[in-house]
């Protein structure tokens, strides 16, 4: 298995994420399902930049090639490689009444109608906060799982960041007891609080750096909180700080997004550590797939790709991420001060510029 | 709110598991919506141990009463107090499609009839290995998982005990390289080796015990694992330490079910932190309920409940467990020597003997 072996040096070298054999024998089995490459990303759930990387890589070897739409094609030679090595096609095991998240929600099927009207006028997602938001099932998928996990219904809800709207379905569920929106982006607060205004809503969105300490008389306050936090070490380090000092204690649950296409499974690893180790949270589901992500305008642009392949359109929600619950075993004292840090840009973000 | 800090005392002084506020409040929420013990369990998903001393502790304020057949009825206090504080019924938000796995299995319907063929004749659950298995349905959708993540087509297989007999449904795919399993139980090594052998399958079983070593050529040897481990923190170390052993390194991936109904959040917490910390392993997916286990004989002869609502036959699969599948992220060097422990049980079991 040297081509593997090859392969994952030049990744490693070239993008310093962690990568393993399994990780391109996961891209050659997308390869073998699909020829373009945001269904790649997708079907193999690996960071962009490893897919990138590992495509490069299996161009200069000869077993792909693109043609001129920038489709990726298996050459002969990578045909026999796969088929040497038992490498699979990927089939299709989703549930497709749920999308593959075990959860309906038919139950607030009215509140989700109302939502998709509300939503209509939302503001573009920009790059400026790494923007990117949810499809409108997923919102309510999110709100379904939180019903069902007891973490709604006469709660208070604290919303960090809400691209996604996800604050303004929970409150037209009138299920929860209240729900705060704290946020960057100062037209999405204007947005929320008009939505909340219109409809009636026990709805509040407030302007807030995560850099900055918590409100005062947010901490220790909520029952739940919700956040699509940004993927790096220390944004997922500053985020917990302050999703987990809002809440009340040992009980309360956090519900966030974490994907596969901007954080490794070594970053994972870390991540869950930080969580289990330093924030007294356990994880109590972790649902694959669960937040689709709808595309965003400035994403190919932003890119500026030497790759053909890359500068494709994409053709399908190929971002994605899992849905992640924790619950807090016990208190954790935390310090609510400022903290700087960089957000949004590590190795593994999509964003990243090549050298 | 003295009610729940009343209950949460009673509960941890009776148990010594660890209980908090949320936790009654869920098993509340279970009785607002059934009458029956054992559906209360799979409602609230908390510990048998702290359902039963819940709602022992509810009866003696009454709060709740049981009726001659062992129904448990909310009393007009307990009505009220549910009402005040908000306290919901339990709404189905699981799809039914795939009962709420987020997966199915058609792409292998033909090796699942067959299967259903073959589990006819297969031995009773004992109580002596703690056995309990899952549905026929469970057993392919835990094959599908495997095989959609690409844990299985073309890999090596090890299962460590299988009163399910999942080795037969992986095997049937025909899909795995190799199957071997390790199994105490000489019925079931007898049963597996037998339909090996009529249905031609590239399956091996080997009668085991997790205290002995590994048999060397299985160090380091195999893709994936699948368990259904013993739930005391001891076993659970003590079957990793065995698990992990055996896959090859860092990209090798394992699947096994845990439930609420033995193992306490804070167990789950003390747990995760074994699989980072010890194992080097990170987590990838959680599915809540994925895993249903078929009603077994010996469970109320075991228990010699003093409580009548405990006394009562199961009207539904009320025990299910989360499918965890973890996934190495770097190599771990592991003693491989004789391990003395107590498997099954501790003070979170369903067989643990009050007092």
């Amino acid at each position: 298995m040297d081509v593997l072996k090859g392969a994952v040096d030049f990744v490693q070298n070239k993008t310093k994420v962690e990568v393993n054999q399994r990780d391109i024998e996961k891209i050659l089995s997308a390869l073998n399902s699909t020829n373009h490459f945001w269904e790649v990303i997708f079907l193999s759930q690996k960071p962009f930049a490893v897919v990138r990387e590992t495509i490069n890589y299996l161009i200069s070897i000869d077993f792909v090639k693109t043609d001129e739409s920038g489709n990726l094609i298996l050459t002969e030679k990578g045909k026999e490689f796969i088929s040497a090595n038992n490498i699979p096609v990927v089939k299709n095991y989703t549930c497709s009444c749920c999308e593959g998240r075990g959860i309906v929600f038919s139950e607030i099927k009215d509140a989700y109608e109302k939502f998709k009207e509300i939503v209509k006028t939302r503001p573009d997602a920009i790059v400026e906060y790494d923007q990117g938001y949810v499809t409108e099932e997923t919102a309510y998928s999110r709100i379904a799982l939180m019903i069902k996990k007891g973490d709604l219904v006469g709660k208070r809800l604290i919303v960090f960041g809400d691209d996604d709207l996800v604050s303004i379905a929970a409150a037209l569920t009138k299920l929860p007891k209240e729900v705060i929106v704290l946020e960057i982006d100062k037209r999405l607060v204007d947005f929320i609080n008009q939505a909340a205004k219109e409809h009636n809503l026990n709805l509040k969105a407030i302007e807030y750096d995560f850099r900055n300490k918590l409100p005062d008389d947010f901490v220790k306050s909520f029952d739940t909180f919700t956040i699509d936090p940004p993927e790096t070490i220390e944004a997922l380090d500053l985020c917990f700080t302050r999703t987990i000092s809002s809440l009340k204690g040992a009980g309360c649950a956090g519900y966030f997004g974490l994907t596969n296409i901007e954080a490794s499974l070594s970053k994972w690893y870390e991540f869950q550590k930080l969580l289990l180790n330093k924030f007294n949270a356990v994880i109590t589901d972790i649902i694959e797939n669960f937040n689709h992500y709808v595309n965003w305008n400035y994403l190919l642009p932003s890119l500026e790709s030497s790759f053909a392949f890359v500068n494709v359109q994409p053709k399908l929600n190929w971002y994605t991420s899992s849905m992640y619950r924790i619950e807090l075993v016990k208190d954790v004292d935390i310090k609510n001060e400022y903290i700087n840090c960089e957000l949004y840009i590590d190795k593994e973000a999509i964003l990243y510029k090549e050298n």
